[in-house]
């Protein structure tokens, strides 16, 4: 059985893994962090858990963590996590880091998105980004994975096999995405409080969401090539899900048919993307780890449109996979 | 035309009663106040009067308040209204207060259920009501009125005439409301925050919800005699509405159609409460100052379920009807 | 391997049966029914299982249905299941039923409130109601379970206890319960209809559900006594989720510790019982086999509030514990 | 006072229509129209309106409806309206028509787009669109208005003071548009059955929606020039409300500040366009006439985000909005 540490699990993608590793035959769950001081049952906060796991939270730091784990998955806000992933790796655990610390390759851009200096700047290059359906060979043998973002999951998915295939204008792409309210995290704000949110629709950090380089670093991956977007996040009144809608000129005239091709060979045996002919809903694959994508060519430009869950496999979901394939597990395995 | 202050302009009830106002063809709203110490523009606050109102909120005194407004709303939360009230009546402003401090006519029950002494305590015994439904005399020439709660608004119209009539058992009554979340203000708190109470449904306050005495005073000087109630308060994951299932049991054996009698009797003339044999909903009164009534008899007990948007007819609704009552305005001006 | 039948697959019923079932280590599923003519893939139907499931569904007799499984699970509308349950039965087939008609012992009950004679009167007395906490031993040798109502399983764990220790009043009960939208099934009608639903709640079929005789009927199994409910429904703008509160006068004064110790005890050892002293909401167990349950003492009344996921512990999670009760597998598999 | 009616009083715009017009001081509703037999009471199909309006719905011609009413508001679907219009301005009334019947100049591009051939071809090129911020001239003497279409009202605002001033491209516009579900109308059907379509977001009638030609139309008449778009419509879990967020490559270097100054003078003195610098919500504009608009540069490309309520501005308010102009009232009145 691995020992399982879940650094950080107040929020929703920490109780998200919580309820994934509990179905998980290889897993125990030992150690659950967080930085209050009341060491809370996890039931407490989570009540949803009452009755399914009996632990406490605490303020532990990496050795306890070490003796107690093998493995710890990061729920912490981004800035925090790379001041003590050098100390758990030290340690000796392997680390799933869910927040943006390890995302970027380049310390200079993490400093301009993020507006502060990287704690861990030596780390960042040699990081992979664990997107399994891109990066399945480098995630096995690693002892850090950078888990995607949600948004970014959401639209390189989708975007990855039209650059790779050379389709389509790497400076042309519109990312329009659409993500429930949990995306945003569990700490009240008024522009989260329900009747601020609730039946309303809005648009955000248009032009300045920190997604933006993180997609454009593993689309310029994909690509072999710099690749720009834009990127337009908004909120939808729902709990959980992302649709994002892209825009891209391609390269020659190319039919329906022809994207919709690349994309199912692409994916062809991976048994998380489902690409189809359909236009999906978030709700098609809510509370699954899947991502479901369809094309289709308007007026001479690709559309596509995905849905994944944000907290499945835009996070937590995600992160089992990684761990399933850093550990030798069906791929699949209590997802 | 009659200038309005508004004390507390940045809640749900200062924005509803600035919009009713605004329609309003006698009222100029002078004043907006608010415990900031940045003067916010409106608009700013409230996106949603842009281009509506050009007017910043200040943090004034009474006396300054006096200069500029013949009538002040109070829409500050409970507790800190009593402190200022005197000086504004002093001031030769008229109140409506859409808190609870004015609510209650005995200073220890208040001290018992709001856990701390009343500031003017003096004034509670003789403060009007502003139920107009039944206190629309006293009303009229009132300086000072006490808006009604919202789930009291809600249980008290359909169970007023049953008491008045001495139909119903004093000791018998139920009350099982359930509530829209604005009823909880805008300040966000984790129950309150989108993903927390979306999809999800959960009783609250049980035996303990402060409108509880409210309710009983009310009630007990409709019946001329004490009356008890169990009041079950629940949150319903929608922005606005309440509807409230009252049981009771009657003296004597009663048909459903002659509770509806008694009701519609009561009601009769009525501009804002409309009894019908329709089981309602509570969109059927959204955005209106409506409040909508039917009965049941069931195993020999009697069944009311009401419904009014808690927002206005069970706040800033209800505190503009009482205005047009105070000034001798039709009592349906603006609503 | 247990080859597995779901009758009438396309509503809500089926699909969380199907997603429970693919989780179960022990269960294939072979055979999907449907009245439909054209033979759909189960994803054209739900595009959920896209992936997930490789079947068609067809329009089968009990006959073909027999050669293929081992066990069905009826998911059709009251009144069509009862028309060929007894072919199912006949043809070697155990049967889990998860529509109304056979849980009422009494034919003449099942014509006054379904309004039509039922099918198969014989063998209502004999067949056991699926509701493991208070019939486990019977079900485990049954043929034909009657699975419980999704109302029905919210009330009856509540105040089952109080009733077999004779605490409360079998006549003072009153039922307040409060579903989400998937409980009406899938058929679209204009009270279901997002913009007429949404951001509303209304109370429906007051005084006249069809749950209440079956509610009566095992309440007065667990008291020993008649019971007799005033039950009355709401609609919740949810998809999921049932709170049910009841009210009830206790026979001697108690306190609520008392309550509580009743009801814990009651369902010590119950896996999917979770009585617990804080208020619960729906979310708390939704998508979970989990009934959520707490009491209080108002006013010497005792008063008990209960949450279920109306589709999992309401519907599909109960059938699935049901399932592995009559097949010896442990009673959480795939729960 | 002008005598109205309104055929086709049964759906949302209808009921929004009666709603503005019982604030309206020059106008009595006379006449509600349905195709039903029955002749329900008008608060039997909309309970709002219980104690506001009395009047039946009847099945009335053209004649008839001339007797009693000076105007006619049409919500009837397309298709059905061009059919009794000619008749209905023959009898001497004027005609407001929300349908889409009479939105395009050119017979062949309806009957390429609706699938059908036009019933009253000879009127259409000679139809003002009754958008007033660019028609409001042609709109004041007219006796038939074409109402514009929701999503055009919202896409057609921000662009066309960028393609009348030639700062964009015009076959470079994607426009991204999220319309709340009262936009499907009143008609249940799977796809808008609350738990098909609620906690869940999705794209529809990607490239095919009837809304493109009309949107094609009035932009080109507004550039002076052929103008393409691509139009991809999304279902929001919410009642009403739409955000268009639209994409354009300017024809020269332009800053954000530019572009907003020339949407700010374009819109100068305009009673319900709002430009601002903030994002806007669709909560900002609910129930109300107003459109938001702000717009972005996003490397080089101009980015704009806009809002309508979908039922007001959208529909039922413009129409009233065209009304007033029609008859020399303050265009503001009612709204």
């Amino acid at each position: 059985m691995i020992r399982v540490a879940i650094i950080g699990a107040t929020g929703y993608t920490g109780l998200e893994l919580i309820k994934i590793l509990l179905r998980h035959p290889e897993v125990v769950i030992t150690t659950l962090t967080s930085r209050s001081e009341e060491s809370p049952h996890v039931s407490s906060v989570h009540p949803q858990l009452r009755g399914r796991l009996d632990l406490r939270m605490a303020d532990l730091g990496p050795k306890e963590i070490a003796k107690q784990a093998d493995v710890a998955f990061g729920c912490l806000p981004h800035g925090v996590t790379a001041a003590i992933v050098p100390s758990l790796l030290e340690a000796g655990l392997k680390v799933i880091d869910l927040s943006a610390d390890y995302r970027l390759d380049d310390p200079a851009v993490y400093a301009e998105w993020y507006g502060h200096t990287h704690d861990d700047p030596g780390r960042l290059a040699d990081t992979v980004y664990g997107l399994p359906e891109l990066f399945r060979e480098r995630i096995r043998p690693a002892k850090l994975v950078a888990n995607p973002g949600c948004y970014p999951t959401s639209a390189i998915l989708p975007l990855a096999p039209l650059l790779a295939a050379g389709l389509i204008d790497p400076t042309s792409i519109i990312i329009d995405s659409k993500s429930g309210v949990s995306g945003a995290g569990r700490t009240p704000k008024l522009s989260f409080h329900y009747p601020e949110c609730n039946e309303s629709f809005s648009a955000y950090g248009v032009g300045k969401h920190r997604h933006t380089p993180e997609i454009e670093q593993i689309l310029s991956t994909a690509a072999g090539k710099p690749v720009e977007v834009i990127f337009t996040p908004h909120l939808v009144p729902m709990d959980r899900g992302i649709l994002s809608t892209t825009y891209s000129q391609p390269l020659k005239s190319i039919t329906e048919a022809e994207v919709m091709e690349v994309l199912r060979e692409f994916y062809r045996g991976e048994p998380f993307v489902r690409v189809g002919s359909n236009l999906p809903a978030t709700k098609d694959c809510s509370f699954t780890n899947f991502c479901d994508i369809t094309a289709r060519v308007v007026r001479g430009r690709i559309l596509t449109v995905s849905c994944i869950d944000n907290l499945i496999k835009g996070a937590s979901g995600a992160a089992v996979q990684n761990f399933n394939l850093m550990y030798g597990f069906a791929e699949t395995t209590a997802l």
